[in-house]
Parts: structure tokens; C-alpha cells; sequence
């Protein structure tokens, strides 16, 4: 069973592998691409070659665990955290740890190895951000997850190790640091002003136009003032709407136009590069009690939203060291770049 | 002039480059080994391919600017920050900013090329640590600077751009986020406890011995129980102390014998790994006002340390978006690796 461990310096969890734990042989040097070169699990008719599905989208049928997928969701073959369990919550000492119970699936978005998220057609995506959406609240009804994290790596320098395009979830039984100080910041800026931090800068980013990038009423996509990476992208709804989960389909359609738009733009801009995207919505209190280490999500506290961040730089000692973080490309540029990319 | 901008999410500083600004087409696909095959301007007899010398060890004589060195320091020649200049803090409407006002000095820590820290003779890297040791305190009576970053760079992947051994100094005029944390941490526990929060948990390490890579009696090092890397490295030295600006001669030479052990057996344990390595120390308090955003040091609020970090595994999307870390190798295993390590 992994482990979940507190840092009473830094005040973070970390997950701790203690099956299967890396010796120091285990860590070879990089390879230039995803692995697996030749045979692919995530590959259509080789689905006997993963966990079984948890859920698929079969619009012309076909039987779970064969072939006739459109997106395929699966338990992660080596995940970090496990399902099975009591958190068994115990100190140390000093220090704090509970068992690494969790979920770790991978959602497969196309059956298709060489296609990439950014070429699918709107409809596919629109689909696709029905499943995650569909993934987070089925979660969420499981008490023991107070935090279910939706990201992508795309490309080795992003940390992808399969080069089929997958996304992944992880239910994760404590709220994340990041996460935690965002809606710290919200409920702050909230208690303060009676209005939403994430309605505030998208308000204000709308009127300035310096730094965005796609505008299309329904969904807005900006280089933040204080980008930390060259390129970064924040994608939210126009609309103030704190959970992610309670997406219309009317509005996953327009969410999954303006995700694929911005991943275009990047890839024509900066000739298809790594990154990493993470999706941020209110934490799951639809089956937690009240209590400090709880955040309530107040319609206000929060405003769901998607990172993307092209890794085109290196993070060094600087960065590790401090949070603080040198930016070589200032906002403005960057979504100038993105703004005037012709993707059609 | 670079800007430093805040993020009112992230609750963040980051500085943006404004001169020489990074174009897409800047950012090529990463080289292998760092760059200057051939030339390089930190070799003994290129002095005039630096900006001009801070500061030297000459231990047999000769002239600034020209051959004779041990240790050189010289300004970084693309600085992240501008020595000259006020701050003038400026709000953009709801963000806020201020010029990139701060120093970024290089420590070149011996004239051979192909030498690395790990490799010195102890008594050269005492010298090193005192010359540490002596920036800060210079930079500290600048009364714009509240803090002084050191950290080094080793290998491509850790962000290095040039291979010849050297340390970077950079100073800025606000507390780095991660520091600001670990000040608030010791602060609370110290107002609980009055005790030190680090060397509370220095005391129960060395009594558990799990997690213990090196004690000499003077300097421990460690592998943090939550840790956040494969064989991250905690070193401090067991007497409290809250300012690495304090140290005395007697202790520099035990604090360079007790890094160079601590970084020969990484080298030996994991094959000359790459990696980064900050020093959290106090921040500078020696001329500033005593008001909200300043921390005051009294000396139990803090207890300086080095964290060494071997780059052995890719940061991705998760740990971006939630701060949250997976780790797959336990520190326990990571110490007794590291403990049984014959550096010869």
C-alpha cells in the first residue's frame, strides 16, 4: 500500500511508493520518446492488455473490453494511489501519514495511436469532456476522495510515458496544496469583496485584451499577468460557475471548441510542444462533513478552470527552491503569438 | 528593465523578462550537454569574457580580472534581475508589480574546466562556503534585498547552461514563497512549543535513525520523511542556528566536509546524477522595517538548511497543478542507499 505523508515544514503531502519502490539502478537515462515503441495496451484490440474498463463511449456498440470504442476509461496499471482501504490515519512522531488510498484512472481518447487531442474533431472532444465529467462525479460519491485531479501529459518532456493520447484522474483523499491556496485566495478575495476572484481577472483581462487569447463569449482563455512559464494558458468560463461537474452539455460542447482552439494555437505557434494540462474545480464536499481540513465550496468560493502549460523551459534550483519563478517570455507577447495563430 | 508581477491566485511573485525577451522560435529542442563545447568564459585565462570580478580567492597573488584565482565571483551576464534602480511598486488595476530590481551573481567555483564540486579537496570547498558566506552578507546591507537565494545547477538536466563548476547568488526584494512557508511553519511551532520545528525534527531523526544518510556530530544529513524526490537531501547542522550568515570559520569547514560527503555519495549511489541544491536560510532583516510582508528572524523562527535535489524523475502535469508529489522510491530506502555508499 502507498503511503500518504505530511511535511510539517513545507506543510504538503507527498505519496510515498512503497510497492515496487525505484533502487537506484532504477533510474536510467531519459529516453527520447514515450516508450513502448511497437506494442501499444491503449491501442484498439488490445484491450485485454489493460485493466478492465471502468466506463467507455460505444456509439455503434460493442462489448466492454473489445474493440468498438470511441474513448475507453480504465484503473491505471501501476497507480499511485489504491481503491481498496481505510486511510487509517497515524502519527509518527512528529509526522503524519495515512494509507495511499485513492483512484488512478486513465481516460484513452481515441482509439487511434497517432492522432493527438488538439486534430480530433469538436464532437470527439465534446464527448471526451462528458466522460471526465462524468468520471469526477462518479468519484466524488466515494466519501474517502475529497479531491478528484484531471490532467494531461503530452509528450516526453511533459512526463508522458505512453504515446497513445490519454488523460488521467486521480482521487486523492486530501485536498491538494495548490488547490487548497487557490481557494484560499478565492474565499479571501470573496469575504472581502462579495464577488469572485476568477470573475475579477477575467473581467478585468477582458477589458485591458492585452492578454487574450481566445474569446469566444462562452469560454475565455488568457496568458496570466504573472504567467510562471513562457506560453502558459488559464481557461475558464465566462460565466461564473465553481464545479466542473455541474458543465451543461451545452457548455461541455463550447468548453471542448475553446480547449481544442487553444491547443491549436499552441501547436501551430510552438511547433507541437510538450505540456501539461490540469484541470481546477471545487473540491468534493457533496459527501464530507463540515470540519476543518474541509473546504465548503459556496458558489462563490471557486471558478473551475484549465491550465495548459507548454514545457519549453527548465525548471532549475531557482524555481525548486523558491516557488518563484523566472518568466522569459512576458504575458503580452504570448498571447499575442496565440492570438494571431492561424490554425484553420 | 524585468518586472516583478503578483499573482492574486497563486498568491506568487514571478519575475518577467522584458529585455531579450523569448520569441517561439526561441525555444529550440533541448541540447544534451551544456552549452560553450570549446570556449568557455569561465576558465582560467578568459577573465575578460565576464562582466568584472566581485570578488576573488587569490591565495597566490595576482591581479583582478586576470589568472591567478581559486574561487571567482562576477555578475551573471543575462542577470534575472537589474541592480540598478528603485522599486516602484505599481498596481495594474487588481495585480500588482515592481521593477526587477535585485543581484544575480555567479560563484565560479574553481578555475579547472572539467573539475565538479564533488571532486574538490575539503579545504577548497571551506573556501567556497565562506565566499558563500561573504555575499551574503555584503548583499544583505542593501536594504532593497530581503533575501538571498544560493543555489547550483548541475547537469543539463538540472537546468545547467554551462558545464564549468559554479554556485548562483540571487537576491531579491521580496521572500520567496517556499521560504515564506517555511518561515511561517518554524514561526507557529516555535509560538507553540518554543522549540525549533527544524531541530525537532533533526532530534527525532536521529533518535528513529531510519532516515539518517550522514551525522558527523556537527552536521546531519537526511532524507526528509515526506520527502518530495527520489533521494532529496536535507542538511543542516544539528546546533541551532538561523542564519547561514552567522557561520563561523570553524563550522564553514565542517559544513564543506559534511556537502562534499553528502554529494560524493549521491555521485556514487545514482552515477553522477544531475541535480539542484538551495540554501534556505533567514531572510535579510538587517535594514528593513519591521512591518507585514518583512519577517522578523528572532533566532528561533528559523534553522538553516541545504535541500539537495537529484533530478532522476520528469516533474509532470500532477505535481504542477496541485503541488502535490508522487515519489517512488521511499527515503528510508534513499538513505540506507546512500548511508551504505563507499565514497572511498
Amino acid at each position: 500500500m502507498p503511503e500518504l505523508r505530511h511535511d510539517p515544514i513545507q506543510k504538503r503531502w507527498v505519496i510515498i511508493a512503497t510497492e515496487r519502490a525505484r533502487r537506484p539502478s532504477d533510474f536510467p537515462p531519459e529516453p527520447a520518446s514515450p516508450g513502448g515503441a511497437g506494442f501499444c495496451p491503449f491501442c484498439e484490440g488490445n484491450e485485454d492488455k489493460t485493466p478492465p474498463e471502468i466506463f467507455a463511449v460505444r456509439n455503434s456498440g460493442g462489448q466492454a473490453d473489445g474493440p468498438g470504442w470511441l474513448i475507453r476509461v480504465v484503473s491505471n496499471k501501476f497507480p499511485a494511489l489504491r481503491i481498496e482501504g481505510d486511510l487509517d490515519r497515524a502519527g509518527v512522531g512528529m509526522f503524519d501519514k495515512m494509507n495511499g488510498v485513492g483512484a488512478h484512472e486513465v481516460v484513452i481518447e481515441t482509439p487511434c495511436h497517432d492522432q493527438n487531442l488538439a486534430g480530433l474533431p469538436d464532437a470527439h472532444v465534446g464527448q471526451l469532456i462528458d466522460v471526465y465529467r462524468q468520471r469526477l462525479n462518479d468519484l466524488k460519491r466515494d466519501p474517502r476522495f475529497r479531491y478528484i485531479l484531471i490532467f494531461k501529459n503530452y509528450g516526453v518532456t511533459a512526463g508522458a510515458s505512453l504515446a497513445h493520447p490519454h488523460t488521467q484522474l486521480i482521487a486523492t483523499p486530501v485536498t491538494p496544496k495548490t488547490v487548497a491556496q487557490e481557494l484560499d485566495a478565492a474565499r479571501e478575495h470573496y469575504v472581502q469583496r462579495e464577488r469572485c476572484l476568477f470573475c475579477d481577472v477575467i473581467r478585468q483581462e477582458t477589458q485591458s485584451q492585452d492578454r487574450i487569447v481566445y474569446d469566444d463569449g462562452q469560454y475565455v482563455a488568457l496568458a496570466p499577468f504573472a504567467s510562471r512559464f513562457p506560453f502558459e494558458v488559464f481557461l475558464a468560463p465566462r460565466q461564473h460557475a465553481h464545479d466542473f461537474g455541474d458543465l451543461s452539455e451545452g457548455d461541455g460542447q463550447g468548453f471542448a471548441r475553446a480547449l481544442r482552439e487553444v491547443l491549436r494555437r499552441l501547436k501551430v505557434t510552438l511547433n507541437d510542444p510538450p505540456y501539461n494540462f490540469v484541470l481546477h474545480t471545487a473540491p468534493n464536499t457533496s459527501t464530507a462533513p463540515r470540519r476543518p481540513g474541509y473546504w465548503t465550496t459556496l458558489p462563490y468560493d471557486f471558478h473551475w478552470h484549465l491550465e495548459v502549460i507548454p514545457r519549453l523551459t527548465r525548471v532549475a534550483g531557482f524555481e525548486w527552491g523558491t516557488g518563484f519563478y523566472i518568466n522569459p517570455t512576458p504575458p503580452e507577447d504570448a498571447a499575442r503569438f496565440l492570438r494571431e495563430a492561424v490554425t484553420g
